[in-house]
């Protein structure tokens, strides 16, 4: 590297760990990634993880490193409590809490919960995504991060305001691979194969008294009732539980006018296709710069500051 | 037996057979029961497993016997085709096929189907206990089946006019055992062992505007979020779940005003609870004495006509 890095940013997830040295402009100099998930790890490994990546890339030992997502969980590294909404983007880092283990400055990012009227919910590192969406301007937007919890937040100035986690990925595959419906999906299918059949599922969804749990048994039915045709069976429970989702936010989404969705592939096609049956508009962002430019941002204030814990 | 059996009738499902010997007013002489359902047999193996019951019992060779249930299904003993909506509760019988293989009269009822207004549906096994409703008169009512796939049928004139297939019961095993539920909901966990809980999301569910998978996390992260007090959060989810299914047919339930819950146990309990909530009247009949006296009416129709396939 010919530029000296400013500060190694790290989105450590469930899954998976991204790991970049940014220039002070957020400009990326050198990257990792790996599957040395929250979900798979003991406490005691993340200091040598982290110092293994950082030693790879050629890091210097006081580089400081900021970290978003469950590694602040409390069964990660280091628990860093949430901040409860409606939780200002712009102060996330003063809650941020040091690890023990590491020499060189490590600073992990707190999560958000809600408890507003017993709509109990929690996130941890899409939050630093909003902050990251709020330094590219998107102070007052609709915001959807499709995933296996997909989330959706309102960010009223600057602040996420409210939130909900939706399990539809979770739910299409507990349903498609497990349920009776498994008679009928295919393991390969294909849920964008088929736009129509995806269309009037996410429509039957959108209508009035719409009943989910009532519906999908149709899916089984149908296939039982029609052995010469096939029918794109994964298309229609994809239209059927994204469409669901999309009809409980209806009413935000009419206000907004467009959602800024946050990810990359098929899912967030069929979401983008989704939003637009409802009558939105959907704006696609790059996941992965905007947790860049939220981690960034922190670090800023983090090194400006003296912190204290 | 010192009274000679009538007939022997048989509802052979998908987990498990069951089998009376009854005489010509459907009084129970002898009964049977195992675990031979047809999720765990071979075409082959049915004529070996009726007559090791049969003689088991003492039955004599020639003694007649009905039956309904998965046993007539594609992957059963002998495809008795599905009789499509309206579906006359008297005429099944004139649908029942004769399989291979056996020497005494064996006649298997057919299911039913629904491809109306694309509301594909199917049943078997509990046509039959509805035409034993029918006998005792009740031949405009609306039924709920609760099961691992619960069933709501409306009788009109006797006849099966419209019924639908609720995944509930295997939705719930699915999600409190592994969504990332399982870790809010004991394995031992008893829905019913708190009614206000249970009360509550029944009512949440049964209200404008409610969203089953919007509002499943929240389960997770409250038990996340309330460390020290412990929520019953199987009896939320089997509420919002239970809730969700009788949400979606609430106004088929203000028009019949009451509905006849076919049932027993826990389960049977907690729908009567939610049929309550949302305003209705839930009447408990006996599962086992509807499908004896189902069969049986199809037994005397059987035995008067000279039956042909």
């Amino acid at each position: 590297m010919t530029t000296k890095p400013f500060a190694a940013l790290v989105d450590w997830g469930t899954s998976n760990l991204r790991l970049w040295l940014t220039d002070s402009q957020g400009g990326v100099l050198a990257e990792r990634q790996s599957a040395e998930g929250m979900g798979n790890l003991d406490r005691s490994a993340y200091p040598a993880i982290l110092e293994g990546h950082l030693s790879a890339l050629g890091a210097e030992s006081d580089l400081p490193a900021v970290i978003a997502g469950m590694a602040g969980a409390r069964t990660g590294w280091r628990e860093a409590p949430y901040v409860e909404t409606p939780a200002p983007l712009i102060g996330l880092f003063q809650h941020a809490v040091i690890p023990d283990g590491v020499t060189r400055p490590v600073y992990i990012l707190p999560g958000v919960c809600q408890r507003e009227n017993g709509r109990y919910d929690v996130m941890r590192g899409e939050e630093t995504q909003l902050a990251g969406a709020l330094e590219q301007g998107l102070d007052n937007a609709l915001f959807c991060l499709p995933g296996t919890h997909s989330k959706w937040a309102m960010v009223e100035d600057g602040h996420i305001r409210r939130f909900s986690t939706v399990m539809t990925g979770e739910l299409f595959h507990l349903i498609s691979r497990q349920s009776i419906l498994r008679l009928s999906v295919p393991e390969d299918a294909d849920a964008e194969a088929d736009p129509d059949i995806f269309n009037a599922a996410v429509d039957a969804a959108l209508a009035p008294n719409f009943a989910l749990t009532s519906t999908l048994f149709s899916i089984r039915a149908e296939s039982l009732l029609s052995q010469g045709t096939k029918i794109n069976a994964a298309a229609r429970l994809s239209g059927l539980l994204i469409g669901a989702e999309i009809a409980a936010i209806q009413s935000d989404l009419r206000r907004y006018g467009k959602a800024y969705l946050i990810g990359t592939g098929k899912l967030t096609r069929l979401y983008a296709r989704a939003i637009a049956r409802a009558g939105g508009e959907a704006v696609m962002l790059d996941g992965g710069l905007l947790v860049r430019r939220g981690l960034l941002a922190s670090a800023f204030s983090l090194f400006d500051h003296e912190f204290k814990e």
